[in-house]
């Protein structure tokens, strides 16, 4: 269907165009053998001078779309001229998520304008475009892992001066990206100074994965709620949909929890350093007018320390040398024994469920957890002893599903419901005992070790539903100076965009991949902060989200051409994201090879 | 002398804080054995609740300055409150350099305020600050090698309500570099809202090495003024002196050269993407005020293409496959044997010496230059031909030489005198040869290859004069993804702070370090623009300041506490610094280790 365009494509945006050639205009682009190719400009010549974006629209098999679409993807052969002034977007079902449809499609207009330069000024004549938006649940905004994200897309010319564009889908997710995908056809003629859009679209979408993630740990470093939300708002552009929020662990505990206020009054790295119930609010409000759910963890019984000072609910805090206790310093973990703990749990986890309170899923985290640091606490050799059990590894696994067992029960209490649960890999986790603790239903398995690691198969074969955080793939801290003594650190060397774009869930897990719900770039935080968190994430999540998106049959060099622009319409939104090539490479479609 | 300090310290602050013990204050630090201890505040405590910075600036031999002091570093023990509205600077001795002055004392006071994080309001009771400058020859205002940057700093409480500081110094230069010191004496105390300054201080301070820079290539991909010049300012702040401004390669020409306007007409990126002489001007300005040298290099005769398009003086551009004809692409060569080039040359160079006027080197590239891409010139090969050439390496040095000869006399006419040269290692500066062509008294040559490269050692033997950037240690694109084809970029893995600090001239030049001026780091910008350049240049360029500034014998390790603080500082003067470690280790030194 691809290839027969080309021809038509001359044509096509020949009728547009040709009323204007420019006169100053030094270099224009065409496109040869899917590359745009940059040529002199010749003021006298009668072809038009057509813009790199304009011929990047056209000249690759799906334009600048990012995800690209899983569907149908006709983008026709057609740009129209556009008054930024002139688009209005009608809700045509009315229902419980208008404010949500009114809130997409303000953002919707916001989007459009990113295809206009910093320092240009687009000319104001040209059609107008009336969008349709048709919600056939008006009423759902629940987020779930069975919600239909699908969404349909048709752009056609309504008589001489107006273009229609009508979305179609079932929940208000479909609707918000369908309004993503259709702000992404519009395009800036910087030789002409004018909006374009493409005016044939027939698309008809929907993701392949229901769990497209990002994990932000803010325990490490603090995180401004401003670089927070910037974070989503770049992942609603690429169509993300879960922001896993690591908000504690034992270098801090910045989270607000008002039933426990020394947790995080001792805890947190300094008195501004906090999310306040006010702030998360504020973020999971933001999240869900752009699709994406924001997911709480507590991780727990390992990795806490800083705000437990005063409860004596902790062993091993700050143990030395931290090698022996713990993967990193400071070393901490809950005493399983104590029964006040349970409570303070469920103080904490009704604290998380009123704030996050578009959450389906709950993440109890469970990485880590160490023997040596149990065993130095006599409180828990006594409990274990008590309870006829050895200081063996198994008999630790009894402690540690004692714990996960009553903290289980505790999450459903504060959540009000059964909800799903989500644990790290972990030697709990291990699949050659996993039934005897963790029940398949109840847990879903965040694979965070390597992605040939034999724990997946064992896993799927158990009947378990796994999400795919193989640290060799998808750990976005990972290439940089070590932070404790020299050298790199741990998960050296740094991932590319393309070592993530190529990290396919469906080749991991083969025959079960039905069991992957999707996966999560992760982003630890023990050499990141409010500074580098754009770069540290952007653009190579947004390798992660097409992956997910579409689990395409190709490779990133397929996607090479649109990726660098993915990464253009980021910078203009605002996100300091990664530069992955020179501009010249942009600008010189096939020359930067290896 | 420093050890002496500890008991002492205790009485010291014990009086000057004594009269306030905060109530809501949950935590305190104390000096334990030349580490910052996080402590429980116990509010009816009659021992004072130490803020961590204030611990700090005297629980660590330099306290908080970075780079450390070379001379006398006697910090005293006494920390006053001071009022940041009442600190004054006067000139004493008047000269040419005023306007510089008052430049440097307005920044002096931004600096100061530096120390207030960002959300605090500091009481405004305290003593106040009067800063004496005196300047033994006020008129010198010439960036030279053999420039006087040292400087004395004494600080001394006069009367009650008073406290004087004096700086003396023989240049503008020096004594903006004791400005620069004095503002890092400032610290806020958290636990009162107070501005505190170390009250007795004695310093004494020059830079081991004149020549310490940041190498920025803006050709690859293009920085914003604005970037450029936040990139200048933190050089500042910790006393980096040269800006080397890598403009032009094959990629793109942005430089605005009026004398040749289709050479950035055609090689810019785009008509935004370009660097005016009025832009280069107010970069130059703000380069002088802040003691940094802005050097311009044109590379020459690799490392051209876009822009040229029209001249016939360049060949191999874009020439395929790349690899056969230079080290990355779009190929381009000048072509040596055309008369009109030394014209071309002459303009350029005269268009830079106009604007970049502080300059006292010019760094004229000379690096990977191709003799296949030569070869592939009919033109070329002519011309050996007519000079009894063969086409074998030598007469290529020949060919390259003659270049070289001709662009050198352009060069000095163009700045209007003979100022020293810097080239690129290459094939030409190799020692066996370098003396058939290259005189060690015009050329500087600047090391990019590897720390244990033989040709450093030979070099220094034959009496050149060096430049340290060996991409080993301060190549600061290395490590990321690769940008053609996958993997790792070519000079993986990522380079830590650590190896920049302990990347040492003096014991790579060993008897030789007479003759090395410096160092530098380069961020070569294939991937890299103005969204990545904070992260890629900073901390690290601080590590390579004080390696240059100070050539400590020690190693990173005693310098990493006052790493991570000139980390903090950089982040609040607005740069987007790399995060090296969790928050938790800046506030519990000693226990992040390996």
């Amino acid at each position: 269907m691809w290839s027969r365009r080309i021809p038509l494509f001359i044509f096509g945006v020949l009728v547009l165009i040709l009323s204007v050639a420019a006169e100053d205009v030094v270099w224009r682009w065409s496109c040869d053998n899917g590359k745009c190719v940059k040529l002199k400009n010749d003021p006298r010549s009668s072809e038009p001078a057509l813009s790199l974006e304009a011929c990047k629209m056209f000249c690759n098999e799906y334009g600048l779309l990012w995800p690209r679409p899983t569907g149908e993807a006709d983008l026709g052969n057609f740009l129209s001229k556009i008054n930024l002034n002139s688009i209005e977007v009608k809700i045509l079902k009315k229902g419980a998520t208008d404010d949500l449809m009114e809130a997409a499609a303000k953002r919707f207009k916001e989007q459009v304008s990113l295809a206009i330069p910093r320092g240009s000024t687009p000319k104001l004549t040209g059609k107008a475009v009336d969008v349709y938006l048709v919600n056939e649940n008006p009423n759902e905004k629940a987020f779930s892992l069975e919600m239909d994200e699908s969404y349909g897309l048709r752009v056609s010319p309504s008589g001489a001066d107006r273009v229609n564009a009508t979305i179609t889908a079932n929940s208000f997710f479909g609707m918000r990206h369908g309004l993503e995908t259709l702000s992404q056809l519009f395009v800036f003629d910087d030789i002409r100074d004018h909006l374009l859009m493409v005016r044939d679209v027939n698309i008809s979408d929907k993701p392949v994965y229901p769990y497209r993630g990002i994990l932000l740990d803010t325990a490490r470093n603090y995180y401004s709620i401003e670089s927070i939300k910037r974070t989503i708002e770049a992942m609603a552009a690429v169509k993300l949909n879960t922001f896993h929020w690591h908000i504690t662990d034992s270098q801090s505990f910045p989270f607000v929890t008002t039933k426990r206020p020394n947790l995080y009054k001792f805890g947190a790295l300094s008195p501004q350093k906090v999310y306040t119930k006010a702030a998360i609010r504020e973020v999971v409000r933001f999240g869900l007018e752009r699709g994406v759910r924001v997911l709480p963890e507590f991780d727990a019984p390992a990795h806490v320390g800083e705000g437990w000072q005063d409860t004596d609910l902790t062993v091993c805090f700050k143990a030395e040398p931290w090698k022996s206790y713990c993967v990193e310093p400071p070393c901490g973990q809950l005493n399983p024994t104590k029964d006040e703990l349970y409570q303070y749990l469920e103080d904490i986890y009704s604290d998380m469920a009123e704030v996050f309170d578009t959450t389906d899923i709950f993440h109890m985290g469970g990485d880590e957890v160490s023997e040596a640091c149990w065993n130095s606490s006599d409180s828990i050799q006594n409990f274990m002893m008590q309870n006829r059990w050895d200081l063996d590894k198994e008999s630790f696994l009894k402690l540690w599903n004692y714990f996960q067992q009553k903290a289980q029960d505790k999450a459903y209490k504060a959540f009000g419901k059964k909800l799903p649960l989500i644990l790290w890999t972990s030697t709990l986790t291990n699949y050659k005992h996993i039934d005897d603790y963790l029940n398949k239903d109840d847990y879903i398995i965040q694979v965070w070790t390597t992605g040939v690691d034999p724990q997946i198969k064992g896993l799927l074969e158990k009947g378990y539903r796994l999400i795919m955080s193989n640290y060799d793939a998808l750990y976005f801290d990972c290439g940089y100076g070590a932070w404790v003594g020299a050298g790199n650190n741990w998960c050296s060397p740094y991932i590319g965009w393309q070592k993530v774009y190529d990290n396919s869930p469906a080749v991991i897990a083969l025959e079960h991949r039905d069991q992957v719900l999707g996966g999560e770039a992760a982003l630890w935080s023990e050499q990141s902060d409010t500074s580098t968190l754009d770069g540290r994430l952007w653009p190579r999540a947004a390798a992660l989200a097409e992956r997910l998106w579409a689990e395409p049959a190709t490779s990133w060099q397929d996607a090479e051409y649109r990726m660098l622009h993915i990464r253009e319409r980021l910078v203009r939104m605002g996100i300091q994201a990664e530069s992955l090539q020179p501009e010249w490479c942009y600008q010189n479609e096939g020359y930067c090879y290896s």
